[in-house]
């Protein structure tokens, strides 16, 4: 089958980009002697999770406990579910672990910390910190994490296994200079809660951070022992815009076809819309707006002059650009291919991705794991 | 089963609500003596079809040929889809034909209608015509109707049957005064279409408007035959925010768990983010600017003094208010449910709605169909 056999919109995945982002992280977190725990909540794809734990130790990072149960199912036993747990959840992932998960959960909380003692199951638990993202998270250098530590640790069933980060406030960063700087952040904050609890006694054998720009950009990551960075492989124009990697790096488009000429206007409307690109407008705060975005040739996947998305309906798309739009060039039924802002976000709307390789031959057909 | 033993975050559905939005648009078309053809691309659920047809004559709008193919499988089959057509499609339309469905196509373009009249299958097409929203249609008094007319009814396999537009630049009223008069633009632009075409001697039985605004407040549809809303069914922040329904109206909303305190902040983070609200933020414009949300009491859906969703990560919601957030009142754990900006783009990250009756007892789980 080739792209242009596709009823659209369509997610298009290329594996020969996926692979060499894979390849080029892996080859990045061994340089800093760290463990890859890949963050699974862009691509939700278990074989986008062989190719993104080739060469690495096999364990990964989730955003909901539906990953964790579909990614246990494809044989990944080793996984973080890195958002903060809370007592209703804990008869879940008490069976995941049953059922053979090797589960680490996180919290920053004594209540949370609290309800995990009292649970019963043995469950192994990360402490989260906030290294400057005000999320979720403790003060590493506060009192609450050693009042949390001491909590888990004195649970017989409970794990302590260390402190998690991230740190989010990498997105507001546009340039590497400035990334670099919370990566530090990262890494210090992680490493200092690290040898808080040492120093009381309590254990701490993980040290986990990450985020992809500071995954890409950090110098130095003593103490850390392992990165969960998602996003880096797939990419999107926001990670572009930011300086954390290339547009010809994006493995993620949408296939889309041209429905409607408004020659008056200087549009031309396609087939993705909000629901196919989602609403997602990262790129709107940088240099390079992109719209919800970039409009690629079909079969090359290279950007057309500069044609964007520059307004969406549901299920319409409205490109247009600064440049006449070539309407003969692009007739009512021809395809394009647009790059997201935000890949984690449009890549959620697909039941699936369409996998090429550097071509238009789609070679297969890989299911996503959505929803909750 | 109750909300409570929901997992988060999950997509509520109130069907007494949603009862009440259904019988009041029903009887308001009844009382202007036009057909009702609900739109079915925010519910996309059977079951809330059979709801919003009770009373009328069984027909339905779509915005994708799955959703087309969803439906005739739950048997209906007088369907619209109110998206321009291309040719890359047509097969697809005719094999929902030869399965039993009535399916009204719609094209604003003479090579498509070139190619609509090539395919050899049976159509039914409606021409799209602009009457204010600038994305598809060809202008009711200029010539690109007759002529796409004319090549469509020289066509002996294609049956013209109307005309259809869309007033979506209702959406950029801000009160009922105004959507009235894009009522009448979209009423009389439609109309002086089909008169053009009947005095050509063509055939125009159908004359198609609507979105909910102009449904709500159209006050004169002389020579319209149907509207086709779809939003009133669930209505939303947005709908509520340009006077179109009141908060109370809303029949969807979004469960979510606390997960987390910022008391630094006052913010509470719950696991309801940008995938499980949508990053739509079509309230930005209005008056009152909700937010990603909205938040409710889990219970009752009473909104909880001025909490509302200020920002979003992939699986966190930053809630927050003017006043001090009661953080004794929601302790990690608790539930709340957040009333969505647009209730299509939140519905959509949903494969089923959890269905209460005006309290917390589950009574029933309808199925979405998503994608395309």
């Amino acid at each position: 089958m080739k792209l242009d056999d596709l009823p659209t919109p369509a997610l298009v995945l290329d594996r020969h980009t996926l692979s060499a982002n894979t390849s080029a992280m892996t080859e990045r977190m061994r340089r800093h002697d760290v463990r890859l725990r890949p963050h699974m909540k862009t691509a939700k794809s278990a074989e986008v999770a062989r190719l993104a734990l080739k060469d690495n130790f096999g364990g990964i990072t989730v955003s909901t406990l539906r990953e964790a149960e579909y990614f246990l199912q494809h044989g990944i036993a080793d996984i973080t579910y890195a958002v903060g747990m809370v007592a209703g959840r804990l008869d879940a992932a008490a069976a995941l672990n049953a059922r053979g998960a090797d589960l680490k959960i996180i919290t920053d909380s004594v209540d949370a910390g609290r309800a995990i003692a009292a649970h019963g199951a043995t469950h192994k638990v990360l402490i989260e910190l906030d290294t400057g993202d005000r999320r979720g998270g403790v003060a590493p250098n506060g009192p609450a994490l050693l009042e949390i530590a001491d909590i888990l640790n004195e649970a017989a069933a409970v794990t302590l296994v260390g402190v998690l980060t991230h740190a989010g406030q990498s997105y507001e960063c546009r340039d590497s200079e400035a990334i670099a700087a919370v990566a530090e952040e990262e890494r210090a904050g992680a490493v200092l809660a690290a040898e808080r609890l040492r120093a009381e006694g309590l254990p701490c054998p993980v040290v986990s951070v990450g985020s992809t720009p500071t995954a890409m950009f950090a110098r130095d990551l003593s103490g850390v022992t392992e990165m969960r960075p998602g996003v880096y492989m797939f990419c999107d124009l926001f990670q572009a815009g930011i300086g954390v990697c290339r547009r010809e790096d994006i493995a993620v488009s949408v296939l889309a076809s041209v429905i409607g000429h408004r020659r008056g206007d200087n549009v031309i409307l396609i087939d993705a819309g909000a629901l196919a690109l989602s609403k997602d407008r990262s790129t709107a705060e940088l240099p390079e707006d992109c719209g919800y975005g970039i409009v690629c040739n079909a079969e090359t996947g290279e950007p057309l002059s500069d044609l964007r998305v520059q307004a969406v309906n549901q299920e319409h798309g409205f490109v247009t650009a600064d440049q006449p739009v070539p309407f003969d060039a692009l007739p009512i039924g021809a395809k394009v291919r647009v790059l997201p802002n935000h890949a984690c976000m449009t890549a959620a709307a697909y039941d699936c991705y369409h996998v090429v390789s550097g071509g238009t031959e789609v070679i297969a057909t890989w299911p996503r794991c959505n929803g909750w």
